[in-house]
């Protein structure tokens, strides 16, 4: 098809699935990495969720353990943390005034990003896709989600690789909805895919990235395909 | 004094070392944190002393292992690979017009700063230092030391951290006898750095880095004061 290779940063989630399925449809399933990262996370259950996409996908699935990188943040991600997972959205956490939302992994993106560009050029890859999106950035919740983060991110790695590596966020001017109108498009297998921040067998249906993902489905005029325990009541007049 | 806190980036070399002698000069040592980097180098021996340079400025050295991140490249310095080291300077290999040279781990120096960055937040610091300079980004020799890859990375922190920390590096249009200017000024301990890319017990001397240092100190008409087993004899007319 062409010389090109990419590797894509997965986590099992609605917007790095959508991601990798962008990735094939450019280049073909062959000339695809995916690369998922252990970093403390509290559960693994996303983990999992990546090696499922990827295997549908059939692509090669890489996993790396940064967790020692981020052993001294105190986050409510993480283990170890005694900090509860807020169950409010990212604008109500916004609205304290505070900066990054408390799920915020100091720089996370950027070391993610960083540690991948080394990945992909080890494996000949000259396109490292990522699926960053303009609601994750918005009031700086993740400010490492931003267009201008991803802006001098990609022209690092334009520069530090010597022109050998090119970063692209195809969904860095989308909101959530909108990746999965193409996630739609492309027939992404959402039933795959994992969300939550808590580590139930099922997702709880309440932290903020539950909530934003029903949303974001409720919006394209669809259902969400995970099974919720229960379903959020704020805008049950869509709820079929 | 102020209340900036600082975490460098330390390898027990020459830049890193001046490096940190100017962050504890700018905020004194009890601000100050060094962190250093096993990345799977075929010798330790640099970061004993990185660790004896921590120790000589009483300042908290913390390291850590990223070598299951550069476990897929082939190269020189790395434990596994079967390339030599090469036995010429910079200028020798870039002659070949091949790009970097056979010690470029793939966006190492990306890969370091996005780390240190994060661990930077979670110790409460506003600034990160480190050691690049412009003899290192000559010719595409190691890209990621280069003053449009510093300026980048500089923005994608600032912009990925919310504005929370400021990459600094004092040296990036310096040459390296500039950065040794500097350092003997400041009263570097150069007798605890290492350079040699080879794991002797004494720097081997032959090496591109061994080569760089001693005509770096002789530009400042200093001898090295590391014992090499065999002085070099290109600029013997200078030699003491």
């Amino acid at each position: 098809m062409t010389n090109q290779k990419a590797l894509v940063l997965t986590s099992g989630g609605i917007d790095s699935t959508t991601c990798l399925a962008w990735a094939v449809r450019d280049l073909g399933a062959e000339n695809v990495l995916a690369l998922s990262m252990f970093y403390g996370q509290k559960h693994q259950r996303e983990l999992q969720a990546a090696a499922d996409v990827a295997k549908w996908y059939q692509v090669k699935h890489l996993q790396l353990d940064l967790s020692n990188i981020f052993q001294f943040s105190d986050n409510a991600l993480l283990q170890g943390s005694a900090k509860a997972i807020p169950h409010t959205d990212y604008a109500e956490q916004l609205a304290t005034g505070d900066g990054p939302v408390s799920t915020y992994v100091p720089f996370r993106n950027g070391v993610f990003i960083s540690v991948a560009a080394s990945v992909a050029i080890a494996h000949g890859c000259n396109r490292l896709y990522y699926g960053a999106h303009a609601d994750d950035a918005a009031g700086f919740a993740y400010p490492d989600c931003s267009e201008a983060f991803n802006h001098a991110m990609a022209e690092a790695i334009k520069q530090g690789t010597g022109g050998q590596l090119k970063l692209i966020a195809p969904f860095v001017q989308d909101n959530k909805a909108g990746v999965i109108a193409h996630g739609l498009h492309f027939g992404v297998p959402y039933h795959l895919t994992w969300s939550c921040y808590e580590g139930g067998a099922e997702p709880c249906g309440e932290c903020g990235t539950c909530r934003d993902r029903q949303e974001a489905f409720r919006i394209n005029g669809v259902e969400d395909p995970l099974a919720y325990p229960q379903k959020p009541t704020n805008n049950g007049d869509e709820t079929k």
